[in-house]
């Protein structure tokens, strides 16, 4: 079996991560990038990395060189990608959305914190939230819809709400957690994308950390959505020296009621089953804490727990490589599963040792 | 004038901050800088970049050494200060502790936190608390006891409660702050030492974030000293890839009664006037948020600002060079001050702007 | 079919990514990582980006517990490899020696540089040398053997040897160098091994350039060997800011007869040729130079070509990964030729494109 | 006494550099900074580095906002500063120029490597070469004409030039070198300048090294003028992932006559013979190597001094700060002389010794 694929936007860095994932994947055929800055360009004119393993050129943004695609992954800007879900689905092609255009349910918190009409809301329903260790059962129900001829489409979710959420879930679920959460996140300089300013100058970025986006970053109401936390969460987003990788810190403060009695032993056991069936999950020894070096190139997340000391608060500790499980791989995965292939599939590697 | 000055424990990174400033610094003349494992050793053949600028060579510890030094620098890991301090006062040198052994008030407190019995509680009293900017009067105190013949004894505070307290206290000062202060700071590997181990070998640390002693810091109880708020501190460290610099992201609830109607612009004039007769510290417009790198290498602190969504809460942003401002260079302006001089008297030079 | 495989000194950073790659590899199947040092710990409590990849732990070193084994890797410092070769041998088990104990054919340049007898001057001639594109015949040789029921020995090629003679040797063969040839390389800081030091310091190496054993290092007559050119070569090695990668800029005089009228196309083309079946080689385009970060975590080698000004000098630069193309990867390369796998059997991963 | 300066081009690397010394300086009053494109922003809103040491605002470009100098530092690209040069030195104002216009005395050599007429040709034989250490009495008699009233006209070297010339000068000008220079050298990324490009993004640079400008960078003539080695330079500059720090490594034939018998002992007496009069030079002690590290942020220049294997060869090493005494430190230095004050006036400030 082939599964024919496209990429929108494969000239950015979400974009020629997917590149780099589906020139290597066993079941899907990567025939068409597109980037229209870049058109005409060899992929590896741009990404030497690549030489040796495409020799695809990023052709124009266009309905027709998708045509032939059973696949297309979306990796442009919030707006771009809306403008064209609704004619790659008409055409019969499924779609994985690395857009926040159809995460978020409400077409009114779109519009407020996006500061744009949604123009396919009655779209926003029908999308499956890509993040399969906490929405199976939506990609489930794309998987079948698909399989009966309808193209799926699937709304990957944010870096930093993936890595956020993975660390919360299992206690928000379990009840276990009241009051406000503060979530504090770092992220590596891809987290910054490719456009060349002065935040992602080498010479700026290098040897300093900075906050950004305080209070006011958009992926809080997407957090608050995966987790059902609606105004509960504070999030400061983090920049540091680093390539890739998310590490997102989040303080859950124990239900007095609920969580009464629970051991930090208790709670890694409640993580540790949470997360039993997903392979790409590692839930770390209690005195462990996660490394995003332990997870860069990879799709795995590592999640640390420990109890502040008062005892009634938890700290969830997470780290993602935000371009392939925060961005591009968490895609494939999903992918993977409404194509009715193992989720791991293409996706097995490692990160590098050291 | 010239006042003589010994370092010990010189060949530390704290100490040898303290050697690059005090070399360069018009009044004090270091004259003596002692290592045991490095006895012998010229301090430019550990650390080229002093080339030109000091001929010493390190000496072993002890008294013999310090006799002739109106002022001693101890940085040294704690315990060890502790078991020279009584013996350096007696002998009439004012002491300028990097340690942690003479910051925490309460000896039980102390014994809980570090394993260990305080071995000369009664100089805790005694003990001038090195952060001028909040313990101006305990420093005046010390200068004036100095001036009658009594040698200072000043406990610099540690690199994350400096930090951290200085985002925090104007808040906290004016009553606006309630409930527990989550403390989220992120340290640059100089802060790991200097002994080469697993975690500060390059290519572990380097490409990758990790959080560290979540829920156990020995800051904790410091900068809940500090800042007056027993048990209401929730510290959590990071390790970045970078050689200098703390960021602590500063989480205050505000109170519902004191901090009604606080404006953003309120709180950030109280900053400003807080901090008005501050030279070291430059509270940032509303709207920027502070970088590590625009401190690195300076005593210079910048605050950045911000409420979160619902208004509650003031994240309040600290960045300083965790080895000057938040030690060796905090040491010489307490220096300066007990010693009569201007407080910004050899710390004058900037960051490099790139 | 599955040939069980060994590494013996797989702590270490060569070592733990010969366990990245055999852990992945469809045809070897790792049974046994040795380290005398670490014996009974799990890779995962010192490596955790292999959580999820590999459950073993490390066993002490030892013949017993590699007596299973088809294939040895031996990834231990130079004179503990020659201790073990010739038991490893006799037990029928294949070898391939990441240290220096077999490179050198002359035992009298081996003393002389690695400044000890050798014990096994008698198995020099059997190594082959392990660099498959410039010593096919090599590795065919001892394919052949091996499948006759002689094990093989396959003497890796080091880092820096690997990528010079890559860079130099279409031009060396090829009769257009003449005089002695200058080797200026840069290596990433994994080259300075596991080891905690003052120089592998994060704080000492990070944000610093240095050179290092100029004029001494023991790669130099590895070097001359390779290429065929004793007594011709000065190089210099240096230490830069990252983790993996090893830059190689190769300065060689054109001879006055046999290079006359070369053009830099010529020379080029040549290039090409002589690596048209190399998959893992890549030749780029005129005006272009190869980057270390293309080829991280990769077994690639890139290599980039241009001429002096006055153009009687061929500058050839090449980037591999030092502990992959330039080690492990390497090895496996060699050991899938042994075994009569593809040469590119576990190791088609591309480096990630940022 | 205070001497007005104004510095054109302030908001690039080098301008800064010069903001961030002159605001210091004890004897230059810096009055003007100027950026075209930047006119009417606070210095600090771009830097903010130097918050509470300079409350300028960049003023456009233009001879009236200098009228008041006596100093003008230009820090802008190469013809932009032969366009101003004339006018200011006709208003009376000394010029500080770190752009190649006037460096070469050949203008149909400036015209071959940078492709452009030289509008102003008659003002080379005036123009002092700019680096004190090598071309003292240049400065000398440029002091001596200020003196009398005619304004100054300094050339500054370039960075890769002082580095590299600094490492050659003792022995070429001893007749000790023979045959072709090597000269591989690697530079910071803060010498690719403050635009934001692919070539300075973050994750471009980070976690790589590369050969750039191979065969056909402008620094080679400027080296083989400096040293009187026409036509006998082969430089090949190299990026590393650092902001500040060139180390160039130069391969120095020996003369078989002039350098017979020569041992390193010899040579290193030579050198530290040459420099003992210059205060940023250091020579390091035989078997130590200089490192980029220790001479960032200062004005300093370190050297080191081996012998090849043959013993034919000697490889010079030497590290700077591109930026200080590769530009702006180096400009004020020459200043600082051409002024009658001493020539480290300003500065005096060591690198951070970690």
């Amino acid at each position: 079996m082939s599964i024919k694929a496209g990429i929108v936007g494969a000239a950015g860095f979400a974009g020629i991560e997917l590149v780099r994932i589906l020139t290597e994947h066993p079941t899907f055929e990567l025939n068409v990038v597109t980037s229209d800055s870049l058109a005409g360009t060899p992929v590896t004119d741009l990404y030497p990395a690549l030489l040796g393993h495409t020799d695809l050129a990023f052709e124009p943004h266009g309905l027709d060189a998708l045509a032939e695609c059973d696949a297309v992954f979306l990796a442009v800007p919030h707006t771009a990608a809306m403008s064209q879900v609704p004619a790659l689905l008409e055409a019969g092609i499924s779609v994985f959305d690395l857009s926040a255009d159809y995460r978020l349910k409400d077409a009114d918190v779109y519009e407020r914190w996006y500061a744009t009409r949604h123009t396919s809301p009655g779209l926003l329903e029908k999308a499956a939230f890509g993040l399969p260790e906490l929405f199976a059962s939506d990609l489930v129900r794309a998987a079948g819809e698909r399989k009966a001829g309808h193209p799926a489409l699937v709304a990957c979710a944010g870096c930093y709400p993936t890595a956020t959420s993975l660390a919360a879930a299992p206690a928000v679920r379990a009840r276990l957690v009241s009051g406000t959460v503060i979530v504090d996140a770092v992220s590596g300089v891809t987290g910054a994308g490719k456009k060349a300013t002065e935040r992602t100058h080498f010479c700026f970025a290098n040897e300093s950390v900075e906050a950004y986006g305080v209070g006011t970053h958009r992926h809080t109401p997407e957090i608050e959505q995966i987790l059902g936390l609606p105004g509960r969460i504070v999030f400061t987003p983090h920049l540091a020296p680093l390539n890739r990788g998310i590490l997102s810190t989040v303080y859950l403060p124990l239900d007095a009621e609920h969580a009464k009695g629970s051991s930090i032993e208790d709670i890694h056991a409640l993580y540790e089953g949470f997360y039993a069936d997903d392979g790409f999950v590692q839930v770390l020894p209690i005195g462990s804490m996660p490394k995003t070096g332990s997870v860069a190139g990879s799709n795995s997340c590592h999640i640390g727990l420990a109890l502040s000391q008062a005892g009634d608060m938890l700290i969830a500790v997470s780290a993602i490589d935000n371009l392939c499980k925060g961005a591009a791989g968490q895609a494939v995965q999903c992918a993977n599963i409404v194509f009715g292939l193992p989720e791991a599939t293409g996706l097995s590697a490692s990160a590098l040792p050291v």
